[in-house]
């Protein structure tokens, strides 16, 4: 029976979001069929003053189209400051279920006595995704997150979208259909790949025929080291394909700040954060784009599109 | 009847602290009577990284005997692994029950469900002394601190004494109750000075007869002027009379971090605290303190001469 329901609901979304002779979401965003869109999107805002600082330059270069800010942290009033005085800036959540640097951590929105299962010995959230999917109750993830989106919008956040910081609402079958829950109620898009669908089938039954999953996303890897970041970035942009692409980066300035939030782990690190601004703000990045025929977009776009009101 | 109860403890105290024939504290301490001693104190370790590194400096630099830190702030991590590394380092605890930077904000330790009148309306600690005074119901003020020992001793911290950030607990006589409450129960010493006795009378009944009253505290005001600040240190230091102060600095550098932290804040500001690092580790600071046969001490030290065994 599970898997009769799970053929049809992904005979549905095909339908949805594909059927022969309807639009496809490149369509419904006002482009021919083989525009290749990019969103290009920084991770990780409130997390630092240096990353808020290195996201907004990103946004304000027009070469970032949209971020997402880690509502547990404690500079997020900075970043809620901009949003407010910038509500075109595309800002999502970036929903918060772990603290993974050793020297400086953070808790959730809610406290520890309504959920336990989210904090590590120490009071913290949990320092790697695959811990706290391992430990955390979904009602409990589902209360934080709605918390989360809750203290967003009561400091003025409008979020055009949601995504999962180091992907633990992606972590298994009960997470994300808690993300997809909450992105429901509040009506607003999540950051969902189609590379995932092979190694998470449950996943195409948990999206509505107004749910959308990009074709890839593109994130430079710890292991790329200076001299080929360039490289990589060429053959990411030369390989997207028409439709929808994101792209993640994560900027910061390689400042005493981040370079002691990312003490002692170099992957990345401040050092390598720098590169990714750097380049992603650069005229080589723009060039790269314009060359390949690339136009970015944003997810308040993309909510538009499929009628997410939220966004 | 209250007069009565009040003469009854200042005559307990006076008796207490310094009866004649019987040891005053700095014989306690092992000094001669007119020996003047200083804790020179760095105040708010845990709020940011460059506070940290500028403390930690002050205090290997042998000029800063002493200090304390913010248990709710996100880099108490890193401030906690250097405790853990110099267990000689004389850190006690900065009682935190406000917040009050515009950008860069914390909540409590507790969950806000406990500590509700604890929190402004944007769910973080009040931005004032005053507002969190106002606001505070002592019991929930009382479960903080306590939470906030917890915390600490739990990250290996064995705190030598506590103060209060801001000095909201120094606000009304409910709140210091509290203080001494938790300090009694935790044989903790307390920054109190005898300053404070003629505005707070109630104070001096508080105070049991292991308790201490440092003569005066020292703490340059925002209103002096990168010029004065020699001045203001070599008057301060020349009118030190025997017996025991403290002297308040506030230590961290001028860069990105810590001018967003105090953006728009220039009193108590990121090029104020680079002062005042500048002043309290040079050499004409030593030499000041020599000079005027100054001798540091710390809370640890006054703690064992007290018996005070959480010291």
């Amino acid at each position: 029976m599970k898997l009769k329901v799970f053929t049809t609901i992904v005979a549905c979304m095909l339908f949805a979001t594909s059927p022969a002779g309807a639009k496809t979401l490149v369509e419904r965003l006002g482009y021919p069929a083989d525009t290749k869109l990019l969103i290009v999107h920084a991770d990780d805002l409130g997390v630092a003053h240096s990353v808020n600082a290195a996201s907004i330059k990103g946004l304000e270069s027009g070469l970032v189209s949209s971020a997402s800010i880690m509502i547990p942290c404690s500079w997020l009033p900075e970043i809620a400051a901009y949003a407010r005085s910038h509500p075109e800036a595309d800002l999502g959540l970036h929903l918060t279920l772990t603290s993974e640097w050793g020297l400086y951590r953070w808790g959730p929105v809610l406290g520890k006595e309504l959920v336990p299962s989210l904090l590590d010995r120490d009071g913290y959230l949990y320092l790697t995704e695959s811990e706290a999917a391992a430990h955390i109750n979904p009602k409990e993830a589902e209360a934080e997150i709605r918390a989360q989106i809750a203290r967003a919008r009561a400091l003025g956040i409008q979020p055009t979208h949601l995504d999962s910081h180091m992907g633990t609402l992606y972590q298994n079958q009960a997470l994300f259909e808690t993300l997809f829950r909450v992105a429901h109620d509040n009506k607003l898009v999540i950051r969902v790949s189609k590379e995932w669908f092979a190694s998470a089938p449950f996943l195409t039954s948990l999206m509505g025929p107004d749910d959308v999953a990009v074709n890839t996303i593109i994130s430079i890897e710890p292991s790329v080291t200076a001299d080929g970041w360039a490289k990589f970035y060429a053959d990411a942009v030369k390989n997207i394909q028409p439709g929808l692409t994101e792209m993640i980066v994560h900027l910061a300035y390689d400042d005493e700040e981040m370079k002691g939030v990312t003490f002692a782990h170099p992957d990345w690190g401040s050092a390598w954060r720098q590169r990714d601004f750097q380049f992603v703000t650069s005229d080589a990045f723009r060039k790269l784009l314009q060359d390949n025929n690339v136009k970015l977009t944003t997810w308040r776009e993309v909510g538009k599109a499929l009628k997410k009101t939220g966004s």
